[in-house]
């Protein structure tokens, strides 16, 4: 089995190092994570750090093509590489790239971000998710969910990303939950309840004025009808469901239609049930599109 | 001039105790403020806790009338007093209050809260505000806004409180401005910048995907548009734009329509420039509106 690796791909980002040994269809072999994030590291020391993470890959199998993706070609990664701009698609990015050679021999490719600069007030960004856009596959067009801390909603056309807006709900959820006054008190370790998730979809669905909605965290624990153990969940369906009202209202989809959800963070389930909410059917991506989008651009750029 | 002292108003907060002395027409003698607030005494310390701090008014001037509002009348203060139902005046108010008389003769009322059963999904909140609106006066029908961390927006109707709604606009200011990924990187100390600001608020006027938006505080540094001075002057205008363009939408006025700005919280400079982008004309009420609201509701109480 050794001997069939054939690349590696580095989701490098702000916290962590996440490497994936491939053979030549794509198929993972072996991957690693360490919490060894750019955050932690000085300008300079990434070559070294990337070299002693990957060494027992390298040692095994020699030099190996390697695409790196992620914070790592941000303004406070290794090098910066700029955003490609809307629309793209693999060939475009992978003229966006930009190739090194390790000390090992290894071509080192760094996979650059995407920038839709139609968005007002200003062009949005995306650094990664384009590379699972891709690796789903290009060639249907059709509104992509990627969710996440700050989700993704994409346009695809004629084969390319044609457009994007980010929604900032899972960090506003975050803070609400860790931070604010208005949903503390929620039971301690999580609880997840599904019912008090449908209510917040619910609610969220129901209401276009959010700052107002919110405050609901705390009126319903005042009126003895939200209890602790939903609070988190209740919260939960609140943003996830301004995000899919507001991203209907902003033209990404109309009730009755289509979307394919990519990506993993964890949050899938919740936006299936979400887009049920809101009528709009949804279709899953797999699982390995960060891996087979970045072998695809890495291939326009070493070919 | 010390015979003339006539009651005291306790504000009686979370963090903060404020006593105002005042004269049989409401003027104000003298006033203090401590850090005791509700949530730095257990149980049953209040009393004590009240006695000490007014001990110098109460022995230069024996028995005097008490008002005492805020959380100190929450579940987690001296007592809990069940909110009083909109649409309510001081006389409504006034009939939700409790007295009790304090061991040296005084008699200390308790001044209720306010909640807005028709609010949804649950009714909606107020406890101090309710009697800065009843001191501002209650002759005139109109909307009237208390800026603050959880602002308020009250319609008066028929010389009573007929409803009002919060936006938890100050609260969503703070956990992006300190603890958030989206704006963090503000200039320190704050800086304020009046064109960011009124910038924010244009923004916030053409959009209505909140969670979106709100991204532009980061894409903005990134296009290099938005520097770390206008931060926080623009996030402010985004969160304040968006609570005026909801309020709207939620019926508190329309275009060309007038309103009161009531209380002081350091914000109703910002809430006046909001107000003129949304082309809503503003009246300023006096400073004084939370003592003679107090006073007003006491002597309903006490008559």
């Amino acid at each position: 089995m050794a001997a069939e690796a054939a690349a590696i791909v580095v989701d490098w980002g702000t916290t962590s190092l996440r490497a994936t040994l491939v053979d030549a269809r794509g198929n993972e072999l072996e991957s690693l994570e360490t919490s060894q994030g750019i955050s932690s590291l000085n300008k300079g020391d990434h070559e070294e750090a990337l070299m002693t993470t990957l060494s027992p890959w390298l040692s095994s199998h020699g030099a190996l093509p390697i695409a790196a993706l992620g914070m790592i070609t941000s303004r406070n990664g290794w090098i910066e590489i700029p955003y490609v701009r809307c629309p793209a698609g693999p060939a475009e990015l992978a003229a966006g790239s930009v190739r090194r050679s390790l000390r090992n021999g290894s071509d080192l490719v760094f996979l650059p971000g995407l920038t839709d600069p139609m968005r007002k007030p200003f062009p949005d960004v995306m650094r990664g998710e384009e590379i699972q856009v891709a690796g789903h596959g290009l060639a249907d067009d059709g509104t992509i969910i990627i969710p996440g801390t700050h989700s993704k909603w994409a346009q695809v056309k004629d084969g390319r990303i044609d457009g994007f807006q980010t929604f900032v709900t899972g960090e506003i959820f975050a803070l609400l939950l860790n931070n604010s006054f208005i949903a503390r008190g929620a039971t301690q370790p999580p609880v997840d309840d599904p019912e008090a998730y449908l209510w917040g979809l619910e609610e969220a669905k129901n209401s276009w004025a959010m700052l107002s909605l919110l405050f609901s965290a705390r009126t319903g624990g005042l009126a003895g009808k939200l209890s602790a153990n939903q609070l988190r969940s209740y919260v939960h369906g609140m943003v996830i469901g301004q995000e899919f009202r507001q991203a209907r209202d902003a033209g990404w989809y109309s009730e009755g239609g289509k979307a394919t959800i990519v990506g993993n963070d964890g949050l899938n389930d919740l936006y299936v049930v979400a887009a049920n909410v809101f009528d709009l059917e949804i279709a899953m991506g797999d699982d390995d599109v960060l891996i087979r989008g970045a072998l695809d651009v890495m291939r326009h750029t070493l070919s």
